[in-house]
């Protein structure tokens, strides 16, 4: 078995196990170790309201080495106020007790409800179990996947070589989010390693350009969570000459790195939650980036348009009314929409194009509409997926 | 049978019909006609893509008099290029040689799939047959109200009176819309009759004001359609002395009006496209009242909550997450969120309410939410209505 989980690159230890948070009896409690020492970048939500281990997490980035990340799904600690502060400590103390590190470089993130205190008599045993379980095996990579899960309903990771010099760079990422999905982190809790040497701030940058052209142009439904994570750890121990900020060996990482996102996004859309089918929203001849931005997530988040993708039905009238009413510049005289390769729409008419073509290209498990506004020379881009009844279901019931 | 409908006040006769434009056979061709002549004022889509009735109307309704409305569901005459606007323009002259009125003093309004055009050879012989069943009667009002709906599974009209001076002035409203329901006109063919004396001017004012509390803040999916139109026309006839801007009449007049509009969007919310709930959004102590706006709309769109609350689930962490993810200025020390009158969340932290209340309280026809953003002394609130695999269903299946 050729290991493409978290613990592929060199360094890494991962575990994953039951608490018993999850009344359900599923994984929900996991370890992620760097032995060693690992050098970290993260980024968080923007949500003006963050969870207890966001705000913890977000001080311990700042130390110069993670030793671990402990995470638990099915309890989001967010909006439980001190007590919840002081139980998202107790994790990091619990876990650097068991490494001999400090908690400052222990990382904590949790996903789950909102508003209930974590049950810390499961929680702490949970954490005094994982250390015995921790090995580098595919095994225990994938528990540690299984463990981030919440609707999720299939095990979402990914993995990269690239040779640097000598060196072969090993990346692999998991990822968690079916739903709570906007832009800007993409609702969700990412984890990558990686054995590249690199200084700690080239690492964020990385991280950040990575997750700006995949996470943060994806969305389920427009909204950040509380607990939005995405923590990229290296070992350093690839054996790769240290990268440096303008190198071809950087951009080849970067290139790997942003590959790995964009490919853990394909498995978030077409996991997220009661959906089907995804699409990618293209626009083109915007007045600028922000402009095309904004008209692709109109499209991307708007409900009446992935209801007609769900029904394979290329209503295409939809599109239009929402770029229309993004509020972004353009010209309906020249406005056109283009499903996959076939234009429906052209300089402001309808084009007399074949239904049953655009049905077929509609009900394929992704295509790409793609909007020219025709006012300038700007584009973006932007994932979505298709509305279900199942999505309903699922948020309807989620709760007790 | 008392009249409540369109026709109730003086000076309108209505009809509506089926023409042929709706395969289903149901009526799809309304008209509503003041054969002495109406004061007119009307407020249009912000879509950046207007149908062609829009384009046609917002030119009409300068003319000092309007004669007619007509109307044709079934087909929104949208992203039809100049063929549309000649469609629209002829559904104009054909209705305008009827009432030997010129063209420019008939509107138009149209609703249903958007790219298709209109098949004339149905709608012009469904004008010439309507005109002679024109009436005032209740029946007539009704038919009318019937023959511009699309999914609305209930007629939707209301009907105020205001005493001023010694004379009875009569308001009439009906709409429609069900889907493609954001703020700013709500997706919406709105037409309100009344025999009010008043100049074009206040009267456009008016309705400029009674539509920002009612249809303007209120949403279904978050998108404006590319043909919201709502119409108030008075025939002038109820004999009040003409109404004058800062008057104590005037006042009264508009308060009436306000009411039937807030009136109209209850009656829309409940019938929102699979919608079984609806609810209120108040935000308090925001820092300007378009952040407060903000924030309401932010929650009452928010697919997750709406979800929660179709399943009476009181996940009042999707309320604070969809706040916090709204971009506005909050004080996470002091935010509160109420449901009803039960604290859920306060200071920053869950209260230990019970929860088979405030399930009670969610599983409502209609309740509120209140949420103190805790920084300031504005605040504004937002309509809204559940999400249900409903809306889902009927909107993956519109387009054939």
């Amino acid at each position: 078995m050729r290991n493409d989980s978290v613990t592929a690159p060199q360094g890494f230890w991962a575990a994953g196990l039951a608490s018993g948070v999850k009344v359900s009896g599923n994984a929900d409690l996991g370890l992620l170790v760097c032995p060693t020492g690992a050098t970290a970048a993260a980024m968080f939500t923007t949500n003006r309201i963050v969870s207890a281990a966001v705000q913890i997490s977000r001080e311990h980035i700042e130390s110069r080495k993670v030793y671990a990340v402990v995470v638990n799904s099915g309890n989001a600690n967010a909006c439980t106020g001190k007590r919840g502060l002081a139980n998202a400590r107790q994790m990091c103390e619990a876990t650097a007790g068991y490494l001999a590190a400090s908690p400052r470089e222990v990382l904590v993130a949790s996903t789950g409800i909102i508003g209930h205190q974590l049950p810390m008599e499961k929680v702490l045993p949970g954490i005094a179990n994982a250390i015995p379980r921790l090995g580098d095996s595919p095994k225990a990579g994938l528990a540690f996947a299984k463990a981030i899960m919440t609707t999720d309903t299939r095990l979402k990771h990914a993995y990269r070589e690239v040779k640097l010099a000598r060196a072969t760079v090993k990346i692999a990422g998991t990822v968690k989010g079916a739903g709570m999905i906007g832009p800007n982190l993409a609702t969700t809790l990412l984890f990558i390693t990686t054995d590249v040497a690199i200084g700690k701030s080239l690492l964020q940058k990385a991280l950040r350009e990575a997750i700006g052209g995949s996470l943060n142009r994806f969305t389920v439904d427009g909204h950040q969570s509380t607990n939005d994570t995405a923590i990229l750890l290296t070992s350093g121990l690839a054996g790769n000459p240290r990268l440096t900020g303008q190198s071809a060996a950087y951009q080849k990482f970067l290139g790997a790195l942003a590959d790995l996102c964009t490919d853990l996004v394909r498995q978030m859309a077409l996991d997220a939650e009661g959906a089907t089918r995804m699409f990618k929203v293209v626009i083109k001849g915007a007045a600028s980036i922000a402009e095309a931005t904004k008209a692709a997530r109109a499209v991307a988040d708007y409900p009446l348009f992935k209801c007609a993708v769900h029904g394979g039905d290329p209503n295409w009238g939809r599109i239009i009314c929402a770029v229309g009413s993004s509020g972004v510049d353009l010209n309906p005289a020249k406005l056109s929409c283009k499903l996959d390769d076939l234009y429906v729409f052209r300089n402001g008419a309808p084009t007399d194009f074949n239904p049953k073509v655009a049905a077929r290209i509609v009900s394929q498990r992704e295509h790409t509409i793609t909007v020219d506004l025709g006012v300038g020379r700007f584009g973006d881009f932007y994932y979505g997926c298709d509305l279900s009844a199942e999505y309903v279901r699922i948020n309807a019931d989620y709760h007790t």
